[in-house]
């Protein structure tokens, strides 16, 4: 079955939007085995969207649409539809009352442009949307002697997804003999270049397809089979897997939703293991990655940003010789720093991060980037000196300083404390 | 002059990778007052390609095709256009020079399949391109009895944007005759349905235009402006933006590339004030944020990260007596712990902020995203009581919270200082 997209909008020929409707979709259709050939974005205009009907109907069976289902007079979509069909449009009391029913919970009385809504072509399948008042279509139609396929969404992403997920996808589960199915490997330290060297002959594999993903400050690494079940699709994914981690599983650290701050949670949790933080150059980054992680309680208890000199002497006891004779933006400072937060805080193990974010601060020998990352249990202490400017943005900068404090943490307690 | 994009890759069908391409040259375009009438993706397929060619061609004067222009044998865009025109390709000698220095530099001997990012067809103009090795051209031909123009640009956007910036945009600028320019206004504090309704008419102006752009924890409202030039551009905008303001100005902050956290740091800078935050609920995300401003440390000297009650007691001084009758998440223990850290900290304002980001530690009466936001100067100490809750997620939590706790303090520093 041939899929193609049509996203209608005039925002999205702007560039105001961007169009993510249309990856959602490809993902779910992928998802299905579906193949997805084409994505076509036209404006609210029903001469120009008549024209990308014809031109899809030519060579696809299915088509999904989005946008244009809205109250507005710029929404078009059912109605444009209709009018290509030459089908009658006829009201659905379902929709109409659910319309009704949220006019009502606001307050407001129910325009009469809402009343569109609730039309839809005859024989039409309602899609019903929970999250909003504009309901979608499956209209099974017939163009040059074939039986085509026509499916409408909302353009308002959240409506979209669940529309897909209550309905949408069960409709089209019939037309899927195979499933793809994706694992996700994820890396850090390691540049993507040089993993991809690693892997060259597995990335020519057709199924399962290995393929690099992008992703910020990490590498991922994407195999997806195809199978006639999520089993037989699991089981193709394995051994290529099992590959990938013998040839660079010193720099993996998770796969699909892992995170590496929810990974180092586990590490602490398994370990009954606390931490503290003191951050500088990353301003309270790393403090609120880690506690993105829900339970993050379980370990962390006071975590501290030492933005000036004064704090950090008097809070975490670093000398005013360290910071006198190497500077705040030093290997001393840093181990300096994670061993006085680990004291104040009463942690098992402590971070300390010190560095220069930009774009001001920096000195010929000090430059802006540098950054210093100190981890302390009391019997060790090691600090590491990186570079994360990358390309000169201070919220990059820190938000590289926090991966790499973060991964070397990781490591940090694997090397001391891993069972 | 009618303009098209057609975006060539088959990660995009398969939903892996965003089309933000499209976006960017659709924003381009209209800023040079250009109309782009559709986007299209097709696969890296040379029949498909071709159909695309010949059916863009037929509506467009302008194709702008993006992907396809790298070393593998996926990448067919150049190679495809020369057969669909039945035009010869020739080496061009400055790309492959610039491809031989590449791998030069990075000392590995260039390949056979590279040098084909050296070849063009006859009578194709390069656009260079300075961040990779992918050259582009501009293309004028015959096509249906008109003059044609086709554009290439690599997939990868950040070599795009350099070769839009460096070459396309200049040539481009020959064909418009009046330039788009556009103003952001940020609210924050009020539902976009309610400014919304409150700028209705205006929304309905056709040059400039006014629309809502989505942005999270703000309203944003765009005014968009077409003349021959900026400064006439600016005077439509002008009285429209006066408008506005003067309607729901309350609720104003800033506009273009202002931030909610630049604006503060502005304003404390200006009436020469320190600040200092104590974080529970939002983990030291708020610290972060502030810390995002270049030149933030002239005002932050210390933030602390107090997650346990125990740290609460210990660093700011909340009195168990607080914790134990109200507990952690109440409007006492935020006006204590916000006093508590103008305290240690030194700083003229404090700003405390604890409350529940979920999923667990809800109650019947405190349910996930329910959280106090105190701030204090020592002689007036203010608390706030919300709900950051909108879609259960733990990081959207944090992040809502840290959004109205900036918007409060913003507030504050107004109403107690401003001039």
């Amino acid at each position: 079955m041939k899929t193609e997209i049509i996203c209608i909008g005039t925002e999205l020929l702007l560039g105001d939007t961007i169009n993510t409707n249309a990856s959602y979709i490809s993902q779910k259709l992928s998802e299905l085995g579906m193949n997805c050939y084409y994505h076509t974005v036209v404006g609210d205009n029903p001469d120009r969207i008549k024209q990308i009907l014809e031109i899809a109907l030519k060579r696809s069976d299915l088509l999904i649409l989005t946008g244009g289902l809205g109250p507005t007079d710029d929404d078009i979509t059912i109605k444009t539809l209709a009018e290509y069909f030459k089908e009658e449009m006829v009201l659905d009391k379902d929709s109409l009352d659910k319309i009704e029913f949220f006019f009502k919970s606001i307050g407001v009385e129910m325009s009469e442009t809402s009343k569109k809504q609730a039309m839809f072509p005859k024989n039409a399948q309602i899609i019903p949307n929970s999250a909003g008042t504009a309901s979608g279509i499956i209209w099974e139609v017939e163009k040059f002697d074939t039986k085509k396929i026509i499916m409408t969404f909302p353009g308002v992403p959240k409506e979209l997804y669940r529309m897909w997920e209550e309905t949408a996808h069960n409709y089209l589960k019939q037309f899927s003999d195979r499933v793809l199915v994706k694992r996700v490997l994820k890396f850090m330290g390691i540049p993507e270049d040089t993993l991809g060297e690693k892997l060259k002959d597995l990335m020519e594999y057709e199924n399962p397809t290995v393929a690099p993903l992008v992703a910020k400050g990490e590498v991922n690494i994407r195999i997806a089979a195809k199978a006639e079940n999520t089993e037989k699709a699991l089981e193709l994914i394995k051994p290529v897997e099992q590959e990938i981690i013998k040839r660079a599983g010193e720099h993996f650290f998770g796969s699909d939703n892992d995170t590496i701050e929810g990974i180092i949670g586990n590490l602490l949790l398994e370990n009954k293991l606390t931490l503290s933080t003191a951050e500088s150059c990353t301003g309270g980054l790393v403090s609120s990655r880690l506690t993105d992680v829900s339970g993050s309680s379980a370990y962390i208890k006071l975590n501290l940003v030492t933005y000036s000199n004064e704090a950090k002497i008097k809070m975490l006891g670093v000398s005013e010789e360290i910071l006198k004779t190497y500077g705040a933006v030093s290997e001393q400072n840093a181990a300096a720093m994670a061993e006085g937060v680990r004291k104040v805080s009463r942690t098992d193990i402590g971070l300390g991060i010190t560095g220069i974010a930009g774009p001001g601060g920096a000195t010929p020998k000090k430059t802006v980037g540098l950054v210093y990352i100190g981890i302390s249990n009391g019997e060790k202490t090691e600090v590491h000196k990186i570079n994360a400017n990358f390309n000169g943005e201070r919220t990059d900068i820190k938000f590289f300083a926090s991966q790499y404090a973060l991964k070397f943490l990781k490591l940090f307690i694997e090397k001391n404390y891993q069972l």
